[in-house]
């Protein structure tokens, strides 16, 4: 598979000046010359990698365009192959063509992520580190960014790197005494063992913790907000929405596609739950909601709980529908309680409401309040130390995984149990951790992984 | 305006691997050394153009990306100006803050088309060739692509020089003569003037009829189908499209929005009008169409007739059809009648139907026959000789004033007015041609073509 020369266009489909395709493999300089006329006598095969040259690709005898193409050659490259990037001008049938040369001429289309994957065959980048550069690339807030840069910069791979280390030695010296079976030796230190085996399960247990805030941070922080319809959520929505939006839209040229209730405040988005189960009733218990706001609520990692400041409920009410929130919500999650429309006149905040945050929705009052006490959610959290943060199940998946094998090394050490079951145990562990990096993988694994990255990367 | 230094996303806005930032100006240099630092103890100052440079960009001491730097030095880039190529992941995220980081140091947002305008200030490009960069984007067929290729690669400018040149020494001669009025001298021969003005009058005016066909062959050939409902017009289009839109999306990776009845066909896009006035009715003249159709009509190069072969019309019927149709049709437009259903049992052509296309739309039948008459008709409007046809109206516009002005000459010396109004007339000629090439050009006429060009060219 690797001795395929491969081709895409690597810049997103659309209108714009430019594209870039990339050609990558053993034959990339032959299919060059094939179809590459450089200007100013530039003889290619003298053209020194992280260099550009500047001519023309034919097609039958017919001018195709005029191009730049950046040099690389191996292993100085981003797939650690001899490549180019064919800079050309981003027109539909311009690229078309180029691409159907390059495959007449021996290349052919990559598959999803092989780019990517290449580099990981060639020890560029290990899989958690290929894993993030599709997150990097996904990444529309800040938080998001700087998680998934972290990632690809070897964050995660580092410290799994570190527990594999340690544990590859003990599970030789356990190994070692099997040798020595009938000497009854110990080489590996039962007391050192076991407190490796516990720091390694601490690291890996902050890192399961850290998937809930991970994985929020990735795909936005759910918040749901509940509440009697005409409590101002739509208004509160629009408010946030409409402060923030314009920072994206400041700069020309980087309009999106937005999902209409995923907000970005201050570096972190926060995906902004409906719940369309509210129903207008007399009844408080009917006013807070139904079932299917309970499901929501029981997805958020905060919740906001917004009253209309002029039809607040009595302290009574407000204890029973507190009360009943609390049954749907975990230890983890936020409750945030807000008054809204608190700048009409003749508003009294009863006693209870202390705690509430203060806001009117419609005259973009208190929102410096409310992003402040998502932030604080945030924190208690646990977001200021998450500086390494998973956010992949796949990880999840293996680190829970490597839980259970370490879980294991411990019952058997307490057990006294020989010493090749505990060596069993260990090397189950350092396979999941393996899997992580990718020091252990399948073509299964790979393909699971890269058929999610774009065409191109 | 020029002293700005610019800055713009030149690759589509949308889902990819790589994204390529322009900056350009001459504060390129100064902000790219405060926002990227160079990997591998690279010097910026030293690197030469023509080379990339990998390293990061940093804002707020964060690591916004890897990147990889295309080096540009003034005069030798697109703009003309020190320019560099930021190649960074193709992440909202990650485009946006280079775009505000790179703002925050002294750079603007380029305007639409400012890249290229920046080209034609610094004599790169001159105008006819500028506005063709933006046609060579835009381009679906090879036609067009052609077309727009020849004129981006001087071909329009060429012609549109050799006649400046000329008319240029002349005016220069009759001007001379004004100098020398009392001496009633002839610098300017009047027979070799009026030779020449006829010379480049039968240029401007090959280049105006070319108009219909440039404009054509880069907007798509509007081809109208005329015929009773169920005649098979759908069907047709279907199958139109359906073999040769597998040559489109044969290759991965190029999927694009299509106009449901834009075909291309051996490198020339058609665009097939609707013919939606058509009512179902025994009268033979109703039965081909009603206004709206011969509107349409009206509007195309080429109308194809669609009969249904186990509805023919009688003889008589036939020639009332065919005169009513050319009633609306001009000498330039082409007719190709069709008879369709012909695979089905018992259809006899009557003798007046020799010329008629036999196909059979469901059944795939006939269609290489009908893409080879549209081919001839091409062929007649003068397609083969196309090599230099203009495609823009503000190329008719200026080509149409250059007629007049030239027409004035002539009438002027066939009543042997004086030579400084001659030389006028020249001069207002030289002056329509030159606004083709910008060698004469307004804030105006600039601001209205490099408007509609994207951002990032």
């Amino acid at each position: 598979m690797l001795n395929h020369t491969i081709c895409a266009l690597a810049t997103p489909q659309g209108s714009g000046a430019i594209a870039v395709i990339r050609l990558s493999g053993a034959l990339t300089y032959p299919i060059l010359h094939e179809v590459f006329k450089p200007k100013n006598n530039v003889v290619l095969a003298d053209a020194k990698g992280y260099s550009i040259v500047f001519g023309t690709i034919h097609k039958d005898n017919e001018l195709l365009d005029e191009v730049l193409i950046s040099l690389f050659k191996a292993p100085y490259s981003y797939t650690g192959e001899d490549s180019v990037e064919i800079s050309c001008h981003a027109s539909p049938y311009i690229i078309q063509n180029i691409l159907a040369l390059l495959t007449q001429k021996g290349a052919r289309i990559a598959t999803p992520g092989e780019y990517t994957q290449r580099a990981y065959f060639n020890g560029k980048l290990d899989l958690s580190q290929a894993e993030a550069v599709a997150d990097v690339i996904a990444s529309e807030s800040k938080a998001a960014h700087n998680l998934a840069m972290r990632q690809m910069k070897g964050g995660i791979s580092d410290e799994i790197n570190n527990l594999r280390e340690q544990l590859i030695n003990f599970a030789s010296l356990v190994e070692l005494e099997l040798d020595f079976s009938e000497e009854d030796v110990e080489f590996a230190d039962r007391t050192q063992l076991e407190s490796l085996i516990n720091t390694t399960l601490s690291t890996v247990n902050r890192l399961i913790n850290s998937f809930t805030l991970g994985n929020a941070i990735k795909k936005g922080i759910p918040v749901t907000i509940v509440g009697a319809p005409n409590a101002g959520k739509s208004t509160l929505l629009n408010a946030l929405l409409k402060e923030n939006r314009a920072i994206v839209s400041d700069i020309a040229g980087t309009t999106r596609d937005t999902i209409e209730d995923e907000i970005v405040l201050n570096g972190v988005s926060y995906r902004f739950v409906d719940t369309a189960g509210i129903r207008e009733t007399d009844d408080v218990i009917e006013k807070l909601g139904i079932d299917r706001t309970f499901e929501s609520v029981k997805k958020a990692a905060i919740v906001l709980w917004l009253v209309d400041a002029q039809l607040f409920p009595t302290e009574e009410e407000y204890k029973s529908l507190e009360l009943l929130l609390k049954e749907h919500l975990n230890s983890e999650q936020r409750l945030i309680p807000i008054a809204n429309k608190t700048d009409k006149a003749g508003i009294t905040m009863p006693a209870y409401a202390s705690n509430f945050i203060s806001i009117s929705a419609k005259e973009n009052i208190g929102l410096d309040a409310l992003e402040k006490a998502l932030e604080q959610s945030l924190e208690a959290m646990g977001y200021g130390n998450a500086s390494v943060a998973i956010s992949s199940t796949r990880h999840l998946d293996a680190l829970t995984k490597t839980k259970e094998s370490l879980d294991k090394v411990l019952e058997g050490m307490a057990l006294d149990i020989s010493g090749d079951l505990l060596a069993m145990d260990i090397r189950q562990a350092l396979h999941y951790l393996g899997e992580i990096t990718g020091a252990v993988s399948t073509d299964d694994l790979l393909g699971n992984i890269f058929s999610k990255f774009c065409i191109g990367k």
